[in-house]
């Protein structure tokens, strides 16, 4: 006879299965598709995702859940933790009855390709219906998760993105950093002013040269191309499924730190998926424990490892071989410089570690008003550019700059963004801890030998899945839960030491 | 109240969706997929097909369309043929076992995956087993059908790629083509001696020059890229959807009108797809009507319109130019000689149109001596030479050029090989009919204009999708069902004029 746990796993295997054919299906959206593709898509991931509701609202699933965790005597810790894993999908997933989730999934679609078009062109008023129609729909779905979990509706959102965390969880850590932030952003401005700026490498550089070096610095932090791929967007991510990660970027001819800096980031993103347990690569304990654990890892190969002294010295010569790259501009000291330097910016994906949280607190605070009804849409562009002129001090031009930067909002990911700097502060904190237990990490780096650190990273996050919590996965790693003084000293260290 | 019919409708709607995201996927698996994520791709292939399976099984299926066949007074002649097609679709899919279904899907794409190694190694044992396995359940779903169907398995099989044929009514045209033939090609190779031999272009043709030569001809056929792609995989095909079609080739650096005829021909398919009635693009009506009319399409772009002299000449000055071309081998006349050029090969994709018929009947014969039970796997690579030899004089010096080359017994498409030979003929009879109801169309092809001849083929052949059969989509576009004498007649007056 069939345990009730063992008919779950059966059950999942197959969701797995339909979730990672969207997965793919969404990755070639961004990355293959032409326009006119747009509407059939919509349609099949609509389909897939009515076929994913429907696999988990069956009744018959309420059944087994409750059998199995009234029985879960016999199982093993993991199969316990599967469990917990499979009740919370559930519990996301059937919050939302059918029809909603089908006209979600349409609207998603449907926004992010006017938004496509919209940002280029600057044009806010042109993806406004669209965005106000996915919007209502995601409070529609705010709604119906928060009166089932019991929380507030905007900590129902996040609850997707990174399980059992809060806005008052989230509050406590921004407070921290926001009380931090500003007046360390002025020493360090005041630092860099007394000594002359660092030179920038003149291009054009081209975009096949930064592809050819991009891949080489993939293949040194770990990534398999018998397992992913690299490609263009307009939106640089991480897709695809574990054994098959697709992570995309965008080139700018004239500064190639850009696109290298993005595919290091989400190098550090793939390899946490290719390193999740492969024993239970089809079931919800074998998926990464949640965003911010899961920008934990971008921000530790980037920000911690490829912008540190140690990297850059190796990048260098490379980078000038490649490039043909001559003169002052070109050393490892310089070129370590120009990649820490601080500048209070527009756009988030190009800021510096320094003043990267306020773009993500603004966006935080403009999000949590927007779900609470508080701030209309029409507002949104008024309201973000006098947020950024209260935390860094600067105006965006034009919209373009300013609230359609994102693809987040017009993909219906609200409640996302928070992780960012979560990940950020958890970076830090699992780096520091990395180094603490394998001390030859950093000279490793320099010689572009990144396994000393992936071993660490592999044996202490990366084979956890989702076992533990986000706080017990560091626990058990770093000794303590998420803690924002982590992110402190390490930008104290590398700004002001 | 929902009438049977539209209850029918909306399903297969959802049903379109899912063959769509299946579609897709296996385009990727072809085009972009890197080997490791072979395992993956298979498990999602595999769900989807097992989810489409149990959408058409369900027992409800079945009452709806006794329901509304019963009732079929009120629908307009389209409901009515798409009715029909519902019922086809429904009895297919329906003969075959849940878990037949299932381990179908797997063991092509185990097979395939291994067939894309084996094939440049020359090992068929490499792929033996796997082809074993796939041709047990390929035998095991034409018997389900067979019984279902009331016919023998090799016409069951027969049935899903070309509705209504049998292998009597094929026997019946190969039989008068293979009259035809050998008399023939001794004619045209005694002519052919009697010149000299035409001058083939020296290469090489950079990859990246024939790329964007094959784009520009796509467009001026009429492939619109805001609904589709050109990309390179190891055996081209025209994959992905009507609103999103997706063409791949392979380029040879030593001989560019390999690619470029490819192209031509994929555009053929594409075309199809793009021209199928856009009203019924979720139903089954609204798909494209068989194989053969397929392949029609694509033969008639590549072989009808684009190695006749009208186009040739167009072609000449724009590859002239592409690729630098100087001297007596680039002239229009040389080029279309070369075109034209009748030699007994290896490589059916590479054949001539006088030739190619051979290629189809050896593998047509082969084929239903497997599925007959009466040739064994492991004796394939030997009467393939063999067949070779009795039909076309030639023996392969290896499986690679034998019985190796073509994808469609490892990835399962066993009763698919005669299609080719039924387009071919489909084809010579629709262009007949185009020319002789548009006069100018051979002009216009010679300026590089296909509008005339494509609005003929949107009007006659695509916006019909399956509302006909194909012999009456031929009878009412040409005035007579499909007849091997057009082959004829337009091979006699391209060769022996």
């Amino acid at each position: 006879m069939t345990r009730p746990y063992d008919a779950l796993e059966t059950r999942f295997r197959r969701l797995n299965a339909l979730r990672e054919a969207a997965a793919m299906l969404n990755w070639d959206m961004s990355a293959m598709m032409p326009a006119g593709g747009a509407e059939a898509r919509s349609e099949q991931l609509a389909a897939l995702q009515v076929i994913c509701h429907e696999l988990l609202s069956d009744p018959a699933v309420a059944d087994l859940l409750d059998d199995a965790e009234g029985d879960s005597a016999p199982l093993d810790p993991w199969q316990r933790a599967n469990l917990r894993e499979m009740r919370r999908d559930w519990l996301h997933t059937t919050a939302l009855p059918a029809d909603l989730v089908d006209a979600l999934s349409r609207a998603r679609n449907r926004c992010e390709m006017i938004w496509r078009q919209a940002r280029p062109d600057s044009d806010f008023a042109a993806v406004l219906p669209s965005m106000q129609a996915l919007l209502d729909l995601v409070r529609e779905s705010a709604a119906a998760k928060s009166a089932l979990l019991g929380c507030a509706p905007y900590d129902a959102l996040l609850d997707e993105y990174e399980p059992g965390s809060s806005a008052a969880r989230i509050d406590t850590v921004f407070d921290h950093l926001a009380a931090f932030l500003p007046e360390f952003l002025s020493r360090v401005l005041d630092r860099q002013a007394a000594a002359p700026p660092p030179l920038a490498p003149q291009g054009p550089f081209p975009a096949a040269v930064q592809e050819a070096l991009a891949r080489r610095l993939m293949a040194a932090v770990g990534f398999d191309f018998a397992h992913g791929r690299l490609d263009t967007s307009l939106h640089p991510f991480c897709g695809g499924v574990p054994d098959d990660v697709r992570i995309t970027t965008r080139y700018d001819e004239a500064d190639f730190a850009k696109a290298l800096m993005g595919v290091l980031h989400e190098t550090g993103h793939a390899l946490y998926e290719r390193g999740l347990p492969s024993a239970w690569r089809t079931q919800p304990v074998g998926a990464a424990r949640g965003m911010a654990a899961h920008e934990s890892q971008s921000l530790l190969i980037e920000m911690q490892a490829c912008r540190g002294a140690e990297f850059v010295a190796y990048l260098a010569p490379l980078a000038r071989q490649a490039f043909a790259g001559d003169g002052p501009a070109w050393t490892a000291d310089n070129l370590r410089r120009l990649y820490n330097q601080v500048r209070p910016g527009f756009i988030r994906v190009d800021a510096d570690e320094v003043t990267y949280p306020a773009h993500v607190i603004l966006r935080y605070r403009l999000e949590r008003q927007v779900i609470a009804g508080d701030l209309p849409l029409a507002d949104l562009p008024a309201a973000w550019n006098a947020g950024m002129h209260d935390l860094l001090g600067i105006t965006p031009p034009d919209d373009r700059q300013g609230c359609l930067q994102d693809i987040h909002w017009f993909d219906g990911a609200w409640g996302y963004f928070p992780t960012y700097t979560l990940g950020a502060i958890a970076a830090a904190q699992l780096f520091a801890a990395a180094k603490a237990a394998v001390p030859e990490i950093p000279a490793a780096i320099g010689r572009g030998d990144f396994a000393p650190l992936m071993g660490w990273l592999r044996q202490n996050v990366h084979a956890w899945g989702s076992f533990h919590s986000t706080d017990g996965l560091l626990e058990q790693a770093t000794g303590r839960p998420l803690d924002p003084r982590a992110l402190e000293t390490h930008l104290t260290a590398r700004y002001l030491a």
